[in-house]
């Protein structure tokens, strides 16, 4: 982003505001999933050949969007914590985003065998199987680099501003995943009607739009320089260690 | 983003190659978007009443995609020139991008006219309508709060933050948009074969990959602090001010 050199002194409170908004906008996205399912597409069963495709939905808007989202969040709601408590309730969110996730998966790939339709065809498969990949590697790294004691400090500095751009990338391919997985499920089922404005259509539509509203309000909440979690005392010393470091031009060789 | 407090030493060189890495992923975009058209969807034509639709994608992913990404970057290109020419060249690539968008625009409604096919019904087309609205409007905005001499440099500092968020988001509602045009297509045009991994789905599907991919590559490029581009001398002694007034809780009615 570009630098803002005079801040507008918008403290807690409109931080408050904006993580109650995506809240209620994160709800409101799960909550007409479930209605899309229940009213329109005949509601949710595990053991249906039919009706195992509506876990999908829902679970990849909870677990891909909300809860991912949320996990996002907990740096700046939780921004005056002990990092160490915030840092678990991250990697934990996360966590329970990716079972959940999966659970909707395996209800897809199921689907689709009961049915014998193809699998990982679609623009929206291809992206949210990277989506998905590359979430739970980075879970994976995340927890190797700030939850075991093996890494370094320094490395562990290093690391931080690319686990953090990826997982703000992560979050919103799978935003856009959804969105794909929307349009997706409407031309499958409603390409007819759907172009004569079926009401289904125009409740999956505003669906896609709360989404981009979610995604948009929690990047506003992250990107917000103001909102930043404090850096640690020895962060700021080893901050002033590179600085000093590169300024010297001493031998990057030896690090 | 988060804090990163241990910078590492990446210059210029890194920017450099991240530059070239996103104007080969934009160039291979287009292209790709122009051999999809030409190979598989019977070429371009304006005076066509089949062939009008292929303008759309080319143009909405020259405008909305190719240029209004390279228009963010222009002010990590040319972080140390003058920020006046910067400014003119980034509105200038943002004016270029708006009309090669309005022509892809007025190919979809006159195609669909010519076909009698419904408008504005699909999720694309809102979240379409929603990107190219509101980037219109952002670009009025930009151009009266920094290019017309009437506002203030206080209210041009305070606007500015707002100005780059919304930037930013516009243009990742623009690279989702295009995915979903992408899908679109496909379901309309190819819906039988794409599920049996016909050669177009497969080139479309790696479209869609790339395009994200420049979205994420624009993206880094964008929130990496040590790229900024340095604030002017008058903006870090008003951030001072701004800074002094919240400190000693000065009055801000009389502002």
């Amino acid at each position: 982003m570009e630098d803002s050199p005079a801040r507008a002194p918008s403290g807690a409170v409109g931080l408050t505001y904006l993580v109650a908004a995506s809240q209620i906008l994160g709800l409101a996205v799960v909550t007409m999933t479930g209605a899309w399912m229940g009213q329109y597409r005949g509601g949710i069963a595990w053991d249906s050949s039919k009706l195992q495709l509506n876990v999908h939905p829902l679970c990849m808007v909870i677990g891909m969007v909300f809860l991912q989202g949320d996990a996002l969040l907990v740096y700046r709601v939780f921004r005056n914590e002990s990092k160490r408590s915030t840092k678990i309730l991250h990697g934990l969110l996360h966590a329970l985003a990716l079972v959940i996730a999966l659970v909707g998966l395996i209800a897809i790939f199921q689907y689709h065998k009961k049915q014998g339709f193809p699998d990982m065809y679609s623009l929206h498969s291809w992206c949210g199987f990277l989506a998905f990949g590359f979430y739970f590697i980075q879970w994976l790294l995340g927890l190797c680099f700030f939850l075991f004691p093996g890494a370094s400090f320094s490395l562990r500095s290093r690391y931080k501003p690319q686990h953090v751009f990826f997982g703000a990338c992560l979050f919103l391919v799978s935003v856009a995943t959804a969105l794909l997985g929307i349009l997706e499920m409407l031309l499958f089922k409603i390409r007819d009607t759907y172009s004569a404005f079926a009401p289904e259509g125009i409740l999956a539509n505003l669906l896609g739009l709360l989404l981009v509203m979610f995604g948009a309000v929690v990047g506003y909440v992250l990107t917000r320089d103001e909102w930043r979690q404090p850096p640690l005392a020895e962060e700021l010393a080893l901050s002033t260690d590179f600085k000093t470091l590169t300024e010297e031009g001493s031998p990057t060789s030896s690090r």
